[in-house]
């Protein structure tokens, strides 16, 4: 394939899948990093898609890549108890080791077909070079702690800077781990359209806490400091119904099916509910060291099985978490993509369409959700560039892999 | 590898994993299909396993192979409406296609590592002749419909015979799907180790109806009928504690946690009571309508988010699930198996380490079940032989699906 600002053709697609339906050998016409025409034309060089499906990229809207490192360390414990063994690990972490851990996120998100990612951790300065060097797109940034003023932090925030595919973000950790001042500090210093990524009801434990120390539920504190407009909420595995209204006027929620499951959370965004009041709900893996899977396909089908579970009825199927994983996380980013349509951004991933059967057309959103485990992803395009084809990373991987084993 | 009844040594394997621990670097002697020796002793030829985690087959308890058909038909109703869909359309399916799909299925559960699976459909025959054409083992059996007199259905499961890897089961559907007079003759019919197979408490509705027709919940009246030495009970999603207790003398259960979640059945088998009270606690997939995976790696991680939701502890494990796969699944089938000790069946998966990051010895069985989508399942060996390498069915499994693709 040419020069990547050229137009070319993704040329008959078997199947060209987004959320608003399937159609069958089409040609997708992609220029300037843009979807240019979907349909029969074609433009430039081509790319023989007759054994694929065609998606568009998935968005991981909340992980912690670099707790690679931390995978299968700790995995039998509640969150609170978990939190402690992580954060005493955290301390003693090298940041040699986060950059390794957070390059082997990378390679196994895209190789999985993960297009975006919004991280909180520790070193966001490699997620944007990271983010450069593989084609990614990233959302990362600081972490306000309570040592550190407000301002300080988004200081820090703003002096990373974009690229093409980075954007900063401001991260605070909880609300149980912020102070009042802090927070209010926060939202004088916040503007324009700054993403505030914050972990948010996350347990009982959590509500009951904030609740007896503020007199409100944790997001009614997020709407009483004007902070909604920045708010991007992560777990609410315990909000109330009522404070499902404001969220509706936040960036954006991420739902994390695995991880609330594996630390025992007991709590279940409700997906529904927010859905249906027009909340932009997101879905995310979390890190590795709570889930401990980065794939967002098998994150899609888990979102399908905790809500039927939790709720005892089908109400939420294949096509809610689809959406959740792509318009609704590229709308969490601020780009106009996650569908296959003229004018957005050409963000896709090309599955191999003998890994999904019976093959019939309306049956493939079902294999793609449903049986995620056995999607075979070829090729992702991120902005219009090729940035993974089947076996690419894997000697980088072990190679990463086994420096890491080694530090730990 | 040379002549399969002689001694051969899977060497120096990096890791040995069954579910009482790890050993590294250390050699397994088979003969005969038969595990001789476990550690630094070698006899005849040799399989190079210094890049792979040598572990026990993983035993799928319960499935419907050739639902493969119906995979992704109707993914979005709750039990009693799918299966409302599954039995018209089984109405109309032929031998052919169930043929294919089983054959399939087969396939898919080599290629991820199960070596035994136990399955419930209309085509015993069928999953006979691929247990000897595949080299792995199963039990099959006729179904038990009110049409048929239960002697006459048990006369058919022994005319199947058993082969070297295949053993005969009853299926009954289940007890609101059978009137206790058939149930009574299905008593007096069986004898010896024979093994019932069905679908018992899964849904609320069936507990209420069954409650109300016998005046006694599912499991006491498989009790007062006499018929729990035979019963394999599946689901138990809404088993009462005191059943528990009858199960103990029963020939397992088998916990199918994504089939109740995507069905919406509401219910979780009560695992850790089961276990405490001497249950014979297995897992297996259910049927890839729904499903819709047969990956057992999978149906073990889910186990373990399922049990965590639903009783808000981390009460089980990634080894409980290990060893119900493992252990457990082979005591279900009346095999010494499952473990990687002298005198038990040599039924192995080869997984590459190099899949498994960061490779440290305790986390290899948490990266197995917690990170599972990206086990890389490499060799498959059973009773000894070596049925499956990477690769080795990918074109076969492919032209199966085309056609089946063209009956649908």
């Amino acid at each position: 394939m040419g020069v990547q600002n050229n137009p070319y053709t993704l040329k008959r697609c078997a199947f060209v899948l987004d959320s608003s339906g399937i159609k069958e050998n089409v040609n997708v016409v992609v220029e300037r990093g843009l979807i240019r025409e979907v349909g029969n034309n074609e433009d430039g060089d081509e790319v023989d898609c007759r054994n694929y499906v065609l998606l568009p990229g998935l968005v991981n809207s909340h992980t912690h890549a670099s707790m690679i490192f931390l995978r299968g360390f700790f995995d039998d414990g509640e969150l609170m108890q978990w939190l402690g063994e992580m954060w005493r690990e955290e301390e003693k972490v090298s940041g040699e080791v986060m950059r390794i851990s957070s390059e082997l996120a990378v390679l196994e998100m895209l190789s999985s077909g993960t297009t975006a990612f919004i991280d909180m951790y520790f070193n966001p300065e490699d997620i944007r070079e990271l983010s450069t060097k593989y084609g990614i797109r990233s959302m990362a940034g600081p972490i306000l702690m309570n040592h550190k003023s407000a301002d300080e932090v988004v200081k820090q925030m703003r002096s990373l800077g974009s690229t093409p595919l980075f954007s900063p973000l401001l991260n605070v950790h909880s609300l149980y781990a912020t102070d009042l001042k802090t927070i209010r500090e926060l939202r004088d210093a916040l503007r324009g359209d700054e993403h505030l990524h914050i972990h948010l009801s996350e347990t009982r434990d959590e509500v009951f806490q904030i609740k007896r120390e503020h007199g409100l539920f944790p997001v009614e504190v997020i709407w009483k400091e004007g902070l909604i407009p920045y708010v991007h909420g992560v777990h609410l595995g315990w909000v109330t119904s009522w404070e499902l209204n404001y969220l509706v006027n936040s960036r954006g929620v991420t739902h994390c099916p695995t991880s609330n499951m594996k630390l025992a959370t007991g709590g279940a965004f409700p997906m529904r509910e927010a859905l249906d009041l027009g909340v932009n709900v997101t879905l995310g893996t979390d890190g590795a060291a709570s889930n401990n899977s980065l794939n967002m396909f098998i994150e899609m089908k888990n979102a399908v099985l905790l809500q039927r579970h939790n709720y005892w009825t089908t109400r939420i199927s294949a096509k809610d978490v689809f959406k959740a994983a792509t318009v609704n996380g590229y709308k969490l980013l601020g780009k106009k993509g996650g569908m296959i349509e003229p004018g957005y951004v050409a963000d896709f991933i090309l599955v191999n369409k003998n890994s999904l059967y019976p093959l019939k057309a309306d049956r493939v959103l079902s294999h793609l959700i449903y049986n995620s485990d056995r999607v075979d992803v070829e090729k992702v395009i991120i902005d219009g560039k090729i940035v993974f084809e089947k076996g690419l990373f894997t000697e980088t991987a072990r190679k990463l892999a086994e420096r890491l084993s080694l530090y730990l």
